[in-house]
């Protein structure tokens, strides 16, 4: 028997994708036209299982029509179908990513419908090309590279080309922590770098007193870390980004402070005591200690990283509530926004509570999670999140998009497995979410995309690398680069994919591609990202986006097939007569004349064109004039 | 039956210790008056065995007299008595110690006479004070303590104070070595603080150029490494040692090559190719190579450390024989001599053509050898070897003593048995190497002295090392300082004995207790110590040294008891009126009068002295005027 429901087309889910609170549905159901049973629409929703049945229309079709709830979340909903003692279920696929609908004998996964309150976003941040920076592998400023007040039981890479590593004992711990001594006179150094690529944000990993050379493990909160410089050079790095159009985002690390930090102070670093020294210490209650001092929780297990209580007052008072607090104290310091680290550890009312310090101290600041997952429907430590409510992130890194991207890339994945969870986030994610969204094809939780493609041929690599980062320039949301993947710079797991830009030896050909591509970005593609655009698989091995404006249309297509070309015949909806071109390699194109095609001339316009192996070819269709 | 020799003493063995070629002996043998047998001695000399009858004396004894050969090496002996069907072998103990005989029913190991071809050692060198330096950790000399010229790969220590560790793989093979950055110019800004100590000889561990901050893979023999210094700082520190009357030895370490050198070029870091890149480079005859050119042998099994072929005409060329040779260069550019590395590793020939460059250059030139056991009689690769024959070492590092005065120290054995290797060694060497024996109680290659005498209790192994050093600075030879150890410096197995010196930070009741002890060895000791002391034990902690003068006389005597003090009863052969100072600790002494003794008062002097635990005191007693 025909059941029909697809969230991903008008005729059966209108309008498409989230909503806002108190925005109307409609939903429908096709079956075979002689049904003569019932169906129902089965809602869960604010906590509440409701089954309503469903109006028949004519032709097989069934429909139901709701508003969103008042408060933000989720509406989750299956269909029932009943027949004298026959019962269907209709629901969402077992990976749970919406489209069309699959039908079960027994209780069905529920398809989803995000439910957000004005979820906004700044449009300065839209579609802005980012930066990512490690701070201790970018650049060292001083003249002669020598490292600013080294720290105590640490060492320095000795040159600039050396490759990280880590010092540990038998058991994993940490011994001595290593410095290429990185900095922010560097990173100003290299700011017009930076604007060769486009580049509108920079995010910083974390620059606040700390131990390590990652600094996640914070010391100060208040404090430039030594290694990287002052107040005075942070304060450069603000004004020199600033005019240069580049706004600054600081990674934010709040579910954990080090163990060696002005709070804990375990190794009583800092002159005044911390929780660990003393239960009289301020800090004391930060911290869940469950034998004291020596035994407490920390992050993961990892005792240089003991966790904080987010929800105590005076830790709130400090991060964010408190007139001087990090955050407030950061913002006035010309920052534009925060990553937070781990949010899924951070309590909803915490990221609550940093966004809306964040937006007090400046309304168009950002806030940016990481997430690893669909951040609309993320269960973490038993609850269902969604980030996306309007309230908390405005953004969160892309890692779903990174997943699907890369196994796609390496073919282990068919173009419609990838344009699957593409779509999916579409549905799944506000639009100005998707416009938000930070698409990353590399950062310092991840190996070298570089490194991640190569599988014993370094120059399919490079060729792939190209192509994605193609094809990652063409989406809509906020690509970011991590620092030195535009140089060609490879490196494995943790350390190895922090290893310092290779200033003077990039991989030209890669650097110049990256400028083409963010250069094409901002010129041919930027009308075209504030929206959706439709995904076509083309194979196995194809993936295409169509974007389209009324004059003109942008076909995207990435062929990893890693030896043979793909030949698209792309129909355009532009009418009248057109032309197209290929902007990434200049590919020829050829527009089919009326005889090769078996329909009205008039009425449409096919494109033939030819994508290599490992190519993103960019294809603009516009109506001549 | 009584049958007794002792190689100490002058009854039975006639004159004392090694001899010259040509020398003559006279041996004896003590038996039961009554005893009507025959004597033989049975002689190993010259690659034969010799027996000969003894000839009968009255009293029981037996003789025989003998020369010495007329080429180095050894006179074994031993003793056969006969009587009727009995048959009693006189032989060494079995550690091969030397001093009184052991009766035996089989053939016994036999007693050592050391002969040597006119063993002499540079007056200038027997006795002075010696300071090793690991150059890499002393001292810094550059104004901001910047490291000079990091390697690739290479990686520097934040501060001074870091530890030092080893970064390596699974498998125990280095990754990329760690430096402090120590340099020439910090050992020229610190020869006064070497000038308190009344060093006269500096030895530097490797100061060529080589990948690791422990020079022992020497890259290019005739180039000071880049992170030292250049030539201008060696010579330099060559010009005012001199001015202080400090003497510099470097480490020649010959056996064995780095893999990264000019010579082998594992890692192309040198222009022209070496060994490992082609046959036809002029270093493949060096090398042995088992596979072409992956598999070689190598020093331990450590590939960074392919071995040589030490008589390989043009690597003797290159060492010591040609003109502008590795030996010939150094020397004239003012070093006067060389501590070899593995000895024991290089051919004797070698070693003499070493020996004889280094005389030709000056004939003042010191050759010290690395040998861990008594260097007259070491097996080593099957072959008995005498390294102080006369053409060979001058000195070499006393590791045997070293090993004896710690076990002693730390009551691991009793005074009679280290006064038993102490003799050992006594009988052995001749008298120049007695008075030129590297006596450490410290080296890059041992954990720190401090450390090794820490049994749990820190106060008492710093009581104990200066108890040690103070016995160390008393014996005849060349006390070894190894740089550090006179600030309290602590440090486990290689590399934490090679922390740097810390400066700033010195144990100051040690440091003062070094520049007193080596003042007075250079003041009041100075002339007593060209001689062998008598070995004295008195119950199992306490171990006594006794230098004769006419006029003087110095009692040494160290209390290894962790409690107790020990009262000694000291007899001076000295006649007339005499008096005692005690020089260490003014302890006080007391002058025993005539009738708290048994016998003569005219015929001698008896002192009482109480030593402290873990003290050695010096009693020097003088003929009143």
């Amino acid at each position: 028997m025909k059941i029909l429901h697809d969230t991903r087309s008008s005729k059966y889910r209108e309008p498409f994708g989230a909503l806002g609170c108190n925005e109307p549905v409609t939903l429908r159901l096709e079956t075979d036209e002689d049904f003569q049973g019932e169906a129902e629409i089965r809602l869960w929703l604010e906590d509440e299982e409701k089954i309503f049945r469903m109006k028949k229309l004519r032709g097989g079709f069934y429909e139901f029509s709701m508003v969103m709830p008042e408060t933000p979340g989720h509406v989750w909903y299956y269909f029932i179908l009943q027949q004298g003692h026959e019962v269907w279920y209709l629901g969402n696929n077992v990976k749970n990513r919406g489209g069309e609908g699959v039908v079960y004998a027994t209780r069905p996964p529920s398809f989803q419908i995000t439910v957000h309150d004005r979820f906004r976003v700044p449009l300065w941040f839209q579609n802005r090309i980012m930066y990512q920076i490690f701070p201790d592998s970018f650049c060292n400023g001083n003249p002669g590279g020598q490292v600013n007040n080294p720290k105590k039981d640490s060492f320095v890479y000795a040159t600039w080309e050396n490759l990280p590593f880590y010092h540990k004992d038998k058991n994993g711990n940490i011994l001595s922590w290593g410095f290429f001594g990185g900095n922010l006179l560097g990173i100003t150094s290299r700011l017009d770098h930076l604007k060769s690529l486009g580049v509108g944000v920079l995010y910083l990993n974390p620059i606040f007193e700390a131990a390590s050379p990652h600094r996640y493990d914070t010391g100060d909160y208040l404090e430039i870390d030594g290694v990287l410089g002052t107040l005075e050079d942070f304060n450069r790095l603000i004004l020199e980004a600033g005019k240069r159009g580049i706004a600054i985002i600081l990674d934010g690390v709040f579910s954990h402070t080090g163990a060696d930090s002005r709070y804990f102070n375990k190794k009583g670093t800092y002159p005044e005591p911390g929780a660990y020294n003393s239960p009289e210490s301020p800090y004391f209650p930060w911290y869940t200690f469950t034998n004291y001092p020596e035994e407490y929780q920390c992050w993961w297990g990892v005792t240089d990283l003991p966790n904080v209580r987010e929800m105590d007052k005076s830790y709130r008072e400090f991060i964010y509530e408190g007139e001087n607090s990090v955050i407030r104290t950061w913002m006035r310091r010309g920052v534009k926004g925060f990553r937070l680290d781990v949010a899924d550890e951070l309590p909803e009312d915490f990221i609550r509570g940093i966004r809306k310090a964040i937006e007090e101290e400046d309304p168009e600041g950002i806030l940016i999670g990481e997430v690893w997952e669909d951040a609309t429907n993320k269960v973490t430590y038993g609850q269902l999140r969604n980030y996306l409510e309007g309230d908390q992130l405005h953004s969160v890194m892309n890692y779903p998009l990174y997943q699907a991207l890369l196994d796609f890339s390496l073919n282990s994945i068919s173009s419609a497995e990838a344009g699957d969870i593409l779509m999916s986030l579409y549905e799944n994610y506000p639009l100005p979410a998707i416009l938000s969204a930070m698409n990353l094809i590399g950062s310092h939780d991840k190996s070298r995309i570089l490194t991640l493609l190569d599988q014993g041929n370094f120059q399919l690599a490079r060729e792939r690398l190209m192509m994605l980062a193609a094809f990652q320039m063409a989406l809509p949301g906020v690509p970011s680069i991590y620092y030195g993947d535009e140089a060609g710079l490879e490196g494995g797991p943790d350390p190895d994919n922090r290893r310092p830009f290779p200033w003077g030896r990039e991989d030209q050909e890669i650097l110049s591609w990256y400028q083409r591509i963010t250069g094409l970005r901002q010129s041919e593609f930027s009308d075209f990202l504030w929206q959706r655009p439709r995904v076509i698989q083309d194979g196995d091995f194809c993936l295409i986006l169509c974007y389209s404006l009324e004059d003109r249309e942008l076909w995207i297509a990435m062929n990893t097939h890693p030896s043979h070309p793909e030949t698209l015949m792309l129909k355009s909806s532009l009418e009248g007569k057109t032309e197209g071109r290929e902007l990434f390699h200049q590919l020829p194109v050829r527009q089919l004349s009326a005889d090769e095609t078996d329909s009205n001339p008039a009425e449409e316009n096919r494109f033939s064109l030819e994508v290599p192996a490992l190519k993103t070819a960019a294809l603009l269709v516009a109506q001549s004039l």
